[in-house]
C-alpha cells in the first residue's frame, strides 16, 4: 500500500496464473496448453512478415482477422471483436457490458478471473452455487440480474452444458448480457455461436490459446450483434488502439483458416482425454464428465495439494485451487499420449507409497 | 446507445488512431513510425522463435524483458513495467496511480489518450493550458493536485522540457505520481529515467514503437520505484495475466540490447528532421521547435485541414487535429530523406497553385 495507489489498487485481488516454469524437461500439464504446435500455416506466415514492416503499426481493426472469424462462423465482420488473448475480451466484456444496476450472476465454481474482473470494475456479482455433482444449474439463474457470465464448459471442472439449456436462458433474460466463455468448447462442446443472430443479449467469447495452439500469440475473441461489439470496442479505443501486433493477426488468420489441422488436433486431444480418464478412474480417482482439454479429478485418498507436490517432484506440473469445494482436485490438462503416460505411471507410484 | 451497455460506455470518448491505409505506395508520415526497419537482431530473434513453442503461455512477467530494461537503465528488474504498447502502460497507469481525491493536471494541448483515460476510470482532470509559443510553464502545475502527466517531448507539438525543470516539478509534488511521458524522448530529449532511484514519485513511460521502430509489435514500458510498479502489476494481473506474447518479448529484449543500432537509427531521424525543418522554413512554415520524430508546423496561407487533404491528393499522409488552439496545424512524422524530399516538392505543388 502506498499514498501513490489510486484507492481501487488496494482493493484489488489478482488473478494468479499457473505457473510458467523455465526449467526444462517438465512435463507441463498445468495451464491448459496444446500439447501440439500450431498450425504451420500459422508459422510461416510469422516467417513472412519478421521483416520492416513491423515498423510500422498494426491494422488497429484487425480487419482481415475479424473477417477470417466472421466467415468462419457464418457472420459479419461488425460481429466480431478481437483482443489480446480471451482474458482481454473478458475484462473489455466486465467493463462495457457486465455492469449494472443488477447483479451479474456466475458459478461459484469457474474461472476465478471473474471475481478479480469484478473488483477492478466494481461489477456487483453474485456467485451462484454448483450442486453436488459441480453441474451448473440453469434453473438457479431464474433470478432478477443485470448479467450473466457462464463458462461451457465450465473451468477447471469442464463440465459442458447443453445448447438448448444456454437457449432457454437467453430466452428467459432478453434484458440482461449473457456471456458464454467458450475457451474450452472445441473439445466436445455444443458451441452458441449459431446463436448470435437470433439473440440480441448474447455474447460468445472463444479463444486462440487452446484449440489453436496459439497461446504464446495471445489472441482471443468475441462474437454479438452489433450493439454489444460496439460497446466493446468503444471500451477498447479507450484502451489500447492496437492491442493485436502485427503477428498475432496474421497468424490468428492462417490458423482460423486451417480447418484441416484444427479437425486433426482437437480429435486427437480428445481421444487422449478419454484414455487418460480410463486409466484414471482404474486408479480409482473420480473423474468429473469432461468436454474441455483437461480433466478434473480427486483420489479419496490424498489432497490435491499432496498430489500435486508429489507430481512436482516426479517432474510432472498440474494445477490445484486452495479453493473451497474443490480443494481435493487436480486438473490436469491433456498432454501428447506419452505426457499422459509419464503422469500415470509417476500417479502409480505415488499411490503404491 | 443499448440497453445491454454498462453505463460507462455512452459517457466515453474513444481515442481516433491515425488512419493506417491498406493502399500501397503512400507517403506514410502521419503516425510517427520509424521510416527504418526494426534491429535485425530482433527480427532474428522473431524467425528463431516461430516454431511450436508458440502453443505455450509467455512468461507473464516477462522477466528477460524487464531484466534487459533494467540493465540498460542501471535499476532493478522490479522498477520495470512492461505492457502491450505504452498505451496500454498508460492506460493501466491511469486506473492505477492517477485516480485520486484531487484532480490530474496534464497540458491543454498533449496526447489525445489522456482525456481518453480519464473518462474511461472516471479520472477528475484538469487540462494546464500551454502557453502561446505551445510551451508547458512547469510553474502553472504549481497548485494542489492528485498527479501530474506531462509527456517529455510533448506531443503533438514536438516541445521539450529541461530535466531541471522536470526535476523541480518532483521536488515540489513529493506526494502525487508525476508520469513523464517519454514516447519521442530518444530524438533530442534529456531522458528522467536517471531521476527514478531519487524520486519515489515518478514514474517514466516509454516505448519500442518509435526510436526502436517495433510500432508494429506493441511493447512499451514504464519505470518506477517500486511501490509504483507493485501497482501497475496489481492491475495487470487484474486485467490480464499475459499481456505480452512471446515473440513480442523476445523481440523486445533483443532490440534493447542493440545499441549500435538504436544510435544509428536516432541520429539519422534527427539529422533528417533538422534538414526537413530548414526546408520548411524555407516555405514559410513556422515550425515549432521539434525534439521528437516529428514536427508541428502551419503556414498562413491555408488551414492544418486544406493541407492535409491537398497532399492526400498527391499520396502523403500527415496528421491534422481538428482541435481548439492547433487545427491550423500539421503533424507530419520524419520520414526517410526520399520521403520527406516528396513531401517539400508535395508543398512546393500546393503553395504554388
Amino acid at each position: 500500500m502506498s499514498q501513490y495507489w489510486s484507492p481501487i489498487v488496494s482493493k484489488l485481488r489478482p488473478y494468479v496464473a499457473g505457473e510458467q516454469p523455465r526449467i526444462a524437461n517438465m512435463v507441463k500439464l498445468n495451464t491448459n496448453e496444446n500439447p501440439y504446435g500450431p498450425s504451420p500455416k500459422a508459422l510461416a506466415a510469422i516467417r513472412e512478415a519478421a521483416d520492416d514492416r513491423l515498423r510500422l503499426y498494426p491494422d488497429p481493426s484487425a480487419t482481415e482477422l475479424r473477417e477470417t472469424i466472421a466467415a468462419r462462423f457464418g457472420l459479419t465482420v461488425e460481429e466480431v471483436f478481437v483482443g489480446n488473448g480471451s482474458d482481454e475480451v473478458l475484462a473489455h466484456a466486465f467493463q462495457a457490458l457486465l455492469n449494472h444496476e443488477r447483479p451479474l450472476l456466475y458459478p461459484d465454481v469457474t474461472y476465478a478471473f471473474y471475481s478479480t474482473y469484478s473488483l477492478l470494475y466494481g461489477v456487483e456479482a453474485i456467485e451462484v452455487p454448483v450442486d453436488d455433482g459441480f453441474q451448473i444449474r440453469l434453473a438457479d439463474y431464474d433470478r432478477p440480474c443485470g448479467a450473466i457470465i457462464i463458462p461451457n464448459p465450465n473451468a477447471p471442472t469442464g463440465i459442458g452444458l447443453p445448447l438448448t439449456g444456454i437457449e432457454a436462458l437467453l430466452a428467459a433474460h432478453p434484458d440482461a448480457v449473457v456471456v458464454i466463455d467458450e475457451a474450452y468448447i472445441d473439445f466436445g462442446g455444443e458451441s452458441a455461436a449459431g446463436l448470435v443472430s437470433t439473440y440480441p443479449n448474447l455474447l460468445v467469447i472463444q479463444t486462440l490459446s487452446k484449440s489453436r495452439s496459439l497461446a504464446g500469440l495471445r489472441i482471443g475473441f468475441a462474437l454479438g450483434q452489433r450493439p454489444l461489439i460496439e460497446a466493446l470496442e468503444r471500451v477498447k479505443d479507450s484502451f489500447n488502439s492496437y492491442p493485436l501486433d502485427r503477428l498475432a493477426q496474421l497468424a490468428a488468420t492462417a490458423a482460423i483458416k486451417d480447418e484441416a489441422w484444427f479437425e486433426t488436433g482437437r480429435r486427437n486431444i480428445i481421444a487422449s482425454r478419454e484414455s487418460l480418464v480410463r486409466e484414471l478412474e482404474a486408479l480409482d480417482f473420480e473423474v468429473l464428465p469432461s468436454q474441455a482439454n483437461f480433466v478434473f479429478a480427486r483420489h479419496q485418498s490424498r489432497s490435491g495439494a499432496a498430489f500435486q507436490a508429489a507430481l512436482r517432484e516426479r517432474g510432472i506440473l498440474v494445477r490445484h485451487f486452495a479453493k473451497p469445494r474443490i480443494s481435493d482436485f487436480l486438473r490436469i490438462s491433456i498432454g501428447t499420449d506419452e505426457e499422459c503416460a509419464r503422469l500415470v505411471s509417476a500417479l502409480n507410484e505415488i499411490l503404491a507409497a
